[in-house]
């Protein structure tokens, strides 16, 4: 079965939508917050913390799956649920983003046919296509794949997001083709960086195409907030009511709330997790770095608004020890905190698409967490 | 509360014996193997992980926790118990051993008042003495302190090895002397080396001092397995019936079924946990190495006679993948998998010891551990 969507309630005030997605693996709420799951594996995290925290889908990476341990012992195991045993749904990206920020020493050959590159784990060669991307997926047999795109650098020539935004599209259509797995939904990806005509062409060709949903891509490579936002909106507007919207890559606590109000219902990131291993911690009066001197002989918990194991069992005292000893419960510990940190907004902005209070609940929060006392 | 240890059966062929420990912290069955948590942390677990392998005691180290992240800190917290949110027994070693083993460069200068070495993280010098040990643990406040002992290289001449079981009871007296909480119980350590005379005379006069528990130190440190046993025979029968026994550093699964036939009670080991961290794994027919291309696509678990979190819900596949991969939950599943072995072993031998079946049990174990498939 695909996913299907269900659209609930539009906010009154703003573009933000309340929904429900079925999915083979559950029914879920959206808007959400997708936690990464890299290697099969949300880094340091067990699947029954991912459910305790409440997250819905996960997303894994296709390219770092396809090098390590490759698509074929996936299927042999029955799959990445079986493999990784979590039995929510998972969603895999296309590659495409990997293939630009990790291939090694950044060279890539970029062709109709698909892109040349080199492996970041051994600088082997590889030849990524549209096709091979739907068809590793396939055999990863996630609830949904992405199409390969190119994900552009920014800033860009128009020129070259033009030529990019048709390759994109031709790629689409390509992987649409030799996609093969009713078990799976396939998304279309919205390219087209800062201009606005070339977010409208991606998004309706791409709209033209039917897919499961679509997501946005091409935002967080280093263009402004105000740019992404713009990004979001010129793209959003021609996307189809009844099917889900996804950002991709993005994690930022006001990212989310943005996207939220304009529309986004899905966002994934490795901002959480990755903050944990630094020792860096959301909350809601500002990140905070546990490493810092003051939290030595702080006894209270990370964030007293906080409901997730980590605040309800340890303090920053302890945490900092664990993270400047380089003890791999302190990143479990924050990375439990963080991702259920973004989880607990998306619940408390799917309330106030509800009630109609998601401007409020902006308002406050950005005020908390940009003058909060942690800042 | 001190400790209450409670005899209540002798095996009727070996040593073994099946006793009740009553803590503070609840009552547990021994023989146990007690893992290691040595920076208040058991590498990559939570304490309800712990609880689920059903462990009792932890230990943890006055030496990592002294450098880090101090006494005085984890006494502000609650003491070590709140600190780490760990419920259960934890026993602290007197930093004796890590003295020895750690000190940067391995220089030290031992004199009659204590030990100067210097600090393995960053080359400071420091000056360990009985008396400070025992205040150090007392701030911790674990169940059970043990006295700070010399422990000796092996080799080492008779004449030395006679004035450091000197210096060590001096050492213990001393230790015993400032040792000041109600709640904590304190252990004696029984030293001499190889030489039987020296560990008759270690062990009566230690005995005379009236500990709560007496360990067995001087053991794994280069000797041959044949030499370890017979210091723990040395030992054990000038030790009361009506004490716990606790050999010190020891978790091999043949040398847990040896100590527990001549009379030992309670054992620790980092060996779990550091193997895991290697990609190693106990299982009933021999240790394997995780990362070995023969497990690459084997999709059974690690042991199927185990009956660990890891070994129900995940494949050798798997955890290969997360090993080879630097995924730390990799680590984590292995350390589940290999503390739940030795915790169920004890478990075995426990009910070996009601039915005086404990001979056959190691026979079997023995035969099946050194020529099984996985050998």
């Amino acid at each position: 079965m695909k996913i299907k969507y269900e659209l609930i309630k539009k906010e009154n005030n703003t573009n933000a939508r309340y929904g429900i997605l079925k999915t083979n693996h559950g029914e879920y709420e959206l808007p959400m917050f997708m936690p990464v799951g890299t290697q099969a594996t949300v880094k340091t995290l067990s699947p029954e913390e991912i459910k305790d925290m409440k997250c819905g889908i996960i997303l894994s990476n296709t390219y770092h799956l396809w090098l390590r341990p490759g698509e074929d012992l996936v299927k042999k195991a029955g799959g990445l649920h079986k493999f990784m045993n979590y039995d929510g749904p998972i969603l895999t990206d296309s590659g495409g983003f990997q293939v630009f920020s990790l291939a090694k020493n950044k060279k890539k050959d970029i062709t109709e046919e698909g892109v040349h590159f080199k492996s970041h784990l051994d600088g082997k060669r590889l030849f990524l296509t549209p096709e091979l991307s739907i068809e590793i997926q396939n055999k990863l047999d996630s609830d949904i794949a992405m199409s390969f795109d190119e994900c552009p650098p920014y800033p860009v020539t128009y020129e070259y997001m033009k030529n990019s935004v048709d390759r994109t599209l031709r790629w689409a259509e390509r992987g649409k083709k030799v996609h093969n797995n009713e078990n799976q939904s396939l998304f279309g990806i919205v390219q087209g960086g800062e201009y606005e005509d070339l977010r409208k062409y991606s998004a309706e060709k791409t709209v033209e195409m039917d897919f499961d949903g679509y997501s946005i891509g091409g935002t967080s490579v280093g263009e402004s907030k105000d740019t992404m936002y713009k990004m979001i909106d010129y793209a959003v507007k021609y996307l189809p009511k009844d099917k889900p919207r996804y950002l991709m890559g993005v994690g930022d606590p006001i990212d989310l709330i943005e996207g939220v109000i304009r529309g986004i219902d899905m966002f994934d990131c490795v901002l959480p997790t990755r903050l944990a291993r630094h020792g860096n911690a959301f909350t809601r009066l500002g990140r905070i770095n546990i490493k810092n001197l003051k939290y030595k002989e702080d006894f209270t918990c990370i964030d007293e608004h906080c409901d997730c194991y980590t605040c309800k069992n340890y303090t920053k005292a302890y945490v900092r020890h664990l993270i400047t000893s380089d003890e791999s419960f302190g990143a479990r510990l924050l990375s439990i905190h963080n991702i259920r940190f973004l989880v607990k907004m998306m619940e408390e902005m799917r309330e106030c698409i509800k009630n109609d209070t998601l401007l409020e609940y902006k308002n406050k929060f950005i005020k908390e967490y940009q003058n909060g006392k942690n800042n």
